[in-house]
């Protein structure tokens, strides 16, 4: 089973800015945290990991990760609820998408209610900081299992 | 640590009707289940469970909640898009809740967009079938471990 | 064949309040009438009969319906345009569910327009008084002898 | 006791297209039993039937039922949603109108739930396929019968 | 100088229908009234008069309006609010035109406040009675003297 | 019979500024053109004259009306869009009143649509330039003389 | 003269919980004050008071109101912003009501700005704490008062 | 103690007009009687009146009662719904104020629903007629000495 | 292969009006275009033609249609942002429609962007003056040649 | 080249109230500094200073700008949201007019949002506290040197 | 005669995913036959092709266009609804444009009815599958062709 | 002092395009044009300067600044009023921005009202040419030097 985890834009800055709110942990502490829950949880899967700030080299990942992945973990950020591109990218390669964000996006801005990626995915997971991520990755591991079945 | 497991309408139909959509296991089944993950995940976890599909009683039993548990995980059902008081209860104990739906409430009708508990909660699971409530239960627990350090 | 039929809140005070507008039939009364409009029609109709202030309640009694009763007759009042948690209930009996209300909702605030009832119904009948509970249980009865074809 | 029975646009295509949803009665054989209907519910009543796919001799129609007619039963199909002029002329007359549909508009798209005939209706009755005319009927009686005293 | 006056749907009624709200003056008689006005005020206008039920019919109407008159009076009436066919044929004959409304539409429901001729006209007038066609052809004339220069 | 007439702020710019558009006629010449108007057509009746740059003022005015005057003209310009204190104003007094406006408000910015003053009018003429005064004198006389039979 | 005082959703936790905000009185004590105030002013009311977290139940008891007092005192809490039950309960039993908020509900949540029931009750009091009681029981006596006459 | 009371545009007319809805007091008598309320309750209390339909002239009053009062208890009127300038004018003087009116705004045109005073406001009264006065004062007075301890 | 070309109101003006937007090409000189296109093109399609300004009319001549041609290519002119009636018996009659505009209706007024006809036919061509209908007849005829095999 | 700057209601408290946000600067201090940059960036620009709190006295002032300023600096303040007449007064002196606002009014209330004088402005300068009018002098005298050649 | 084909995101999936909606062309394909089009329709026509899934590059490719192509057809895919940045690209280079899809964007998601390039088109194609490139490049050589006559 | 300028999409064709608009400075002229501001006004402070076409790549280069640069100066184009990444860049580097347009964007399309940027800036100029961006680097340099304070 391999996952691909995609990060949009500003999450290179995690654990370097706002450490207030989002933790010391960097992009990297994360990853390696996320590889360990998935390992702990599910041995054989493996994980890959993509960050970018721009839309056009996320939608190019996701294309990449038709056929060689089985489900994909993103924090589209705040490509959440302006790109349609990566929607019709999740649409187009038919992988289990899971959404997750650190923050509760249910507390912030108007703007930040509306994703154009929530209904074309497994399920949504927010506010729960990084263990949103952890929490992710096992629903999307469960829901891959559920379906080979 | 003391955690209140509230289901909120029609929720006790849970595998008696629907089936296809929710399963076979019924509210006393998932429960069960719940207890199980629970206490694999933080041994010293106890859990009660309550069902109604009366917005006051939930409001009563929220109100009870408080000083007597250490947090709720719940899931409004109908009452998530149609309840300022279920959401003021959850405000006046200020204990810590975990907002959990069985189905993507995003791929539904428009009105299941809203929610009034959203934003008064630590963060919001939806989509994973029943898995929903076992990652929320972690969640939840990794939220109170976290805050009374 | 049997039949439950439904009161909304503040319908228990048929007769007794604002006679000018709704008549000088309580609730009973009217009972008794649906009652004799079905064995006229449908010597084989059974009916019970159940009126509540209370959403829950209504939500309750709904799902008892289930294996029950082969449709509903029901005049959510006031929860027709704010219940999602009564909408839910009768997808879930999956019964056949006649929508009835004795005033033309459509003369009335705006905010009697939207119906979380009329999508899932059968059909709805509004504005013809009382006489709406008449049509209603004919249009039921002869749905449920079409569908049982 | 005079009824005028109108029938709006693609009305008259009944039994001869989609008769998967409408059914196999055309538009005929759809009067005749509206006749029977009312013979056997008020033998007094005597029905008159037009039908037309334009908005201005629908209300030529209604105009010259003043004085003529005691009330009007009337599908406006699409003008429904688009035509003030048919609601202008029902004012006009006065006479009692109960308006009738076939399918449930409300399980159908967004701007059919708006109607410019339901406020300047005695009452709506919608769903019910043809039986809809039949319980229409029924209620049109009924409404002339009991303002006539 | 020639000047065609065009009233729309339900104005045939005029004076026969709600005289307590439009007067006792049929259709023919406020159109002699109007020639009366017009003679007074300015010899040399000829009027014509149309009135019909349809919207096609008054497309028509209007387009044979180029190069035969110099101006158009009218009250579209419902169609104020619900025809943009009538709108393009002003636009396309290019004649000056005037609206005119007995009833003061403001004082009336929200949708007639939406005028698609009102734009495309030299000027509207609203309110005034039978008045409001008097108002209206002197507005006409006047425009119509004042351009010419 | 005595008529007020108001004209609200920058309408002392006519005839100084933008003479393209609203011709070199000053509020003076304006005026006596007016009284010309209203004497050929009613002998009795007497006019005066305000016009202010100031909401207060001309709620002030129109106060002052009361018990003075028979009806007001007023093309309150700007403030037909804000003031709600001049409709209250108007509505307080209960004298006839007539709204004009010498351009077509309704070919103008989306927000000159909306009048606090046209459903507490008698009638309402825009787009005649300054005939709309002319009309709208013609208008509101005729509108006491048949008030007061 | 009998008052019945009604306090909705979550009224029962005053002084228990947020007495930050809400002070330390608890619904006794301010029930208590309620009697003093309303018999230091009119030494002939007798008041009953009644709380509940159910809409449902809320509606039971405005609807025993009727016949057995003279007016009602309510603050709705979350029910004044999603219940027309409670809206319908009181236009049917005809009672003045008069409707206390102890928070300036216009310094909260949008949601909080519509209120089903100011527009069917005497008047309405938002945002002088406790102290909205006391004047909204001064109000309600002086209108029942009044009206007596 | 020192508190101005403000009334906006059109109340000069109370008594003078309209006396069927507003009573026969004059703002004088009105003026007076809250005297008498205000010193009764708190013997201490020194008022002044003030009224304007002037927008700028009430902006004015509002600052100068900067470091001159204790309070301010205001009836804007119309300015309630359209006056920003107030609204900045009691932000800045930073004194409590009491927003009171005569009518139940609630019960009104759509527009009387939006305030710019009500959210910078301690608290709110409508409906009670001049009653709402007297009750303003005291809500005022005794919000001024509890901030005082 | 036959196919119908429809025209809605006001094309009967095509160069005969405002030829300078829509160029000098009369409807006639139009169809015979279409045709020579058509013949070029396909050699066995076979065009019939259909202008009226009348909705009804219109209505009429698509269900005239059904089992007469194998296509219809339409310019609803106004009718396509307001009939409701187009769009039911285009849905009735289930022949694939093509939609052409001569202007580019997206460069216009608003209401131009709304069209009850684009989502029930088979494509859209907008904004290629004439040569929209010669885009329109190719796309046509493809589409049933492939819907043909 | 002489210049207006026009400042509206409550400008005349700056740096009596509110002195955290808007600093210790009087009107009076900052018009001098406005004076001082003015003549050290264009030795020629006279400048004259209004303040009212009166939106008529504003727009009496800008008229009287015509033909005796080149150019306008205004901070309209809360005038800036509601008042069409003075958009109107601007227009019709045709004056080049620069807004300026002393805090960022995007970061504020939604109402402070729309202006009814951006659109009619040269430009637009918000958030810089006291430097929006220095850098709004600066942007007036350019715009006038460039368009005198 | 050189043109410049665009395709926006994700259609570098063409005949490799969701085959069954878009067919088994690659996009390589596609092109090939777009050549084989023009060709024959014009045998001076030169076409280049592009593809990216993101946003910047697609401006950058739309400038370089500039100078160096007549006439550019583009289908923008998911940026059609979100690039105002691709519009602004096209207004700056003033080439003739035709946008293209290859479903029908009315009988999709509301977001879809949105278009940024539309109204800076000269014509919209939608819903002929691939033949609506065919269509497209037809509608746009045609365009240049008359343009530069 | 260093401070980052920033321009967004299409700004690369200044003074190449629309130069009767945007002028004839190429941005390599505007760039040397506000250097000579800046050496003139604060001799210490240094500028970069950046274009890009691409969201991604601001969001970049903003990330970057965040340790490097005391401010940043952007004119963000079209990414101002659709990407919500640029403005999350803007909140995690914490730097003080200052938002400029070379046109006034009040005066153009209703989209372009909305800008993501301007509430986390430090104020915003608008409409005065490339003079916006000699402001405000003028307005930025300030701001840095008050703060440093």
């Amino acid at each position: 089973m391999k996952i691909l985890v995609i990060n949009g834009p500003n999450l290179n800055f995690l654990g370097k800015r706002e450490t207030g709110i989002y933790g010391t942990n960097t992009l990297e502490a994360l990853n390696d945290k996320i590889i360990s829950v998935a390992k702990e949880y599910n041995d054989e899967a493996e994980l890959d990991f993509y960050q970018s700030n721009s839309e056009g080299e996320i939608v190019d990942r996701i294309q990449q990760a038709f056929n060689n992945y089985d489900g994909v973990l993103i924090n589209p950020a705040a490509y959440t609820h302006t790109s349609i591109a990566i929607r019709d990218a999740i649409l187009s390669t038919e992988l289990p998408v899971v959404e997750v964000h650190i923050s509760n996006i249910f507390k912030r801005e108007q703007f930040r209610r509306k994703s154009y990626v929530s209904d074309v995915s497994v399920g949504v997971i927010s506010g729960f900081g990084i263990n949103s991520y952890f929490l992710g990755i096992r629903g999307l591991i469960d829901h891959i299992l559920q379906t080979e079945k």
